[in-house]
């Protein structure tokens, strides 16, 4: 039988404010759009509007630059503001200078700006913060779905970024609920029996990357896409963490690339 | 109305071998399925049966390593002969050290090994090379599904690899034919009509990830997906590179963070 999935992109998604139940507004939509949740769906939610339910909008003219802040934002030709911003959510600095400042986040996610940014964001002087426990978002997500709808769902909050030596962004997964990250091969078989040594592939990433292709990023209105199909391609679970992406120094052999 | 697209994994795909007629098989192969081939599909090939039908399997028994090719192999812990065949395939090494070869390929492509692997390949000492010009290969697959068939599809050649700072590994876009490899928000308006000024998704990178989740990596023999629904996510054009993913180091936000 032919393998198939499909993405749904839902329509109509009201604008989301603080405090809003994203799970509630989730089940509404889907059936204002004639789709109803079932087992197994894994339902992508964009960041940005877990930050506008969380309170983690913050308008930069309330911030006060340390000096640090002050010292890097001459170096990155930013704003003290908005370095101040980014440093309250670092853990630690990987680049900063003309233009670009990539820090490891207090997450321990990896990106440029710690995934601040305006986009979508209503208010010229307002930006967002990722969540402060994206797993916890999801899962509260999640179980909040279950509640509502009897049905149990994977629930992945994403974000795009930036990555090393390609151009252009991709949707990358920085919140898991439900679901495994990965699709482990080490110790499997290929066509011809052969064992395979190293594949394990990030299911969760591509599943996001597949979500974003309806989600857009200007002003398609679209921030939620439900997926239906995946039984085969990923493993629901409930003990995961989106930390087991995130790798060490040691471990990542790109270290001393670049 | 409900945005949607359905990927559709080839099952029954026969074993790829040289001289095989890659977009006769895909096409014979997606009848079998009971699917139609239509306009504006887009249809996502893996790298290793271009490389079985192009004749790019290699007994690495017959390579004879160079000078450098051995010592480079004392290096990185790996056979001289297989090190001299990705020297072979390589324009510059970015990282040699204890088991980790990492170069950019001939191709402009960023990856360990320059891409060379033997899974899902026959035959113990045999190893899989890129093609040499996957665009071309790309273009060739869809100008004949075009002529076998009527219709004007998109092809993309993919290949697994591991990133920088995450864990896992990812389907990539290696190769392409009849889509742009990006889809450009810069200039373009957000939910506020604020002008989104870097935003610019990579379309096919997101494409063959979602590909990648019906694929496997194992004994699945899925070498094949199509994606149908994509016209408004992916622009069909018939003048874009795959190289235009690939960026200079100039370019590189993420130069010296590793």
């Amino acid at each position: 039988m032919l393998q198939s999935f499909t993405a749904f992109g839902l329509e109509g998604f009201p604008m989301v404010h603080e405090g809003d139940d994203l799970a509630r507004i989730i089940v509404d939509t889907a059936e204002k759009n004639g789709l109803e949740i079932q087992n197994r769906d894994v339902i992508v939610v964009a960041q940005k509007i877990f930050s506008k339910a969380e309170r983690r909008i913050v308008n930069v003219r309330e911030v006060e630059p340390s000096r640090r802040a002050n010292s890097l934002a001459r170096k990155v030709k930013k704003s003290g503001r908005f370095v101040e911003l980014v440093l309250r959510e670092t853990k630690r600095v990987l680049k900063a200078s003309r233009e670009t400042l990539i820090v490891e986040d207090i997450r321990g996610l990896i990106c440029i700006n710690a995934g601040i940014d305006k986009s979508n964001v209503e208010g010229s002087d307002n930006f967002a913060l990722l969540p402060l426990n994206p797993d916890k978002s999801a899962e509260e997500c999640r179980s909040e779905i279950k509640r509502l709808t009897g049905k149990d769902v994977a629930v992945i909050m994403c974000d795009t970024y930036s990555r090393p030596f390609r151009r252009g962004q991709v949707n990358y997964a920085i919140g898991i609920a439900g679901i495994n990250p990965f699709r482990d091969y080490k110790g499997k078989p290929d066509l011809f029996g052969q064992i395979l040594k190293v594949k394990n592939i990030a299911v969760v990433d591509e599943v996001v990357a597949a979500a974003e292709l309806l989600m857009g990023q200007g002003n398609e209105a679209r921030p939620v896409v439900v997926l239906r199909g995946l039984e085969e391609s990923a493993i629901f679970s409930e003990k995961n963490r989106v930390e087991e992406l995130y790798i060490s120094r040691r471990e990542d052999l790109f270290r001393n690339t670049m």
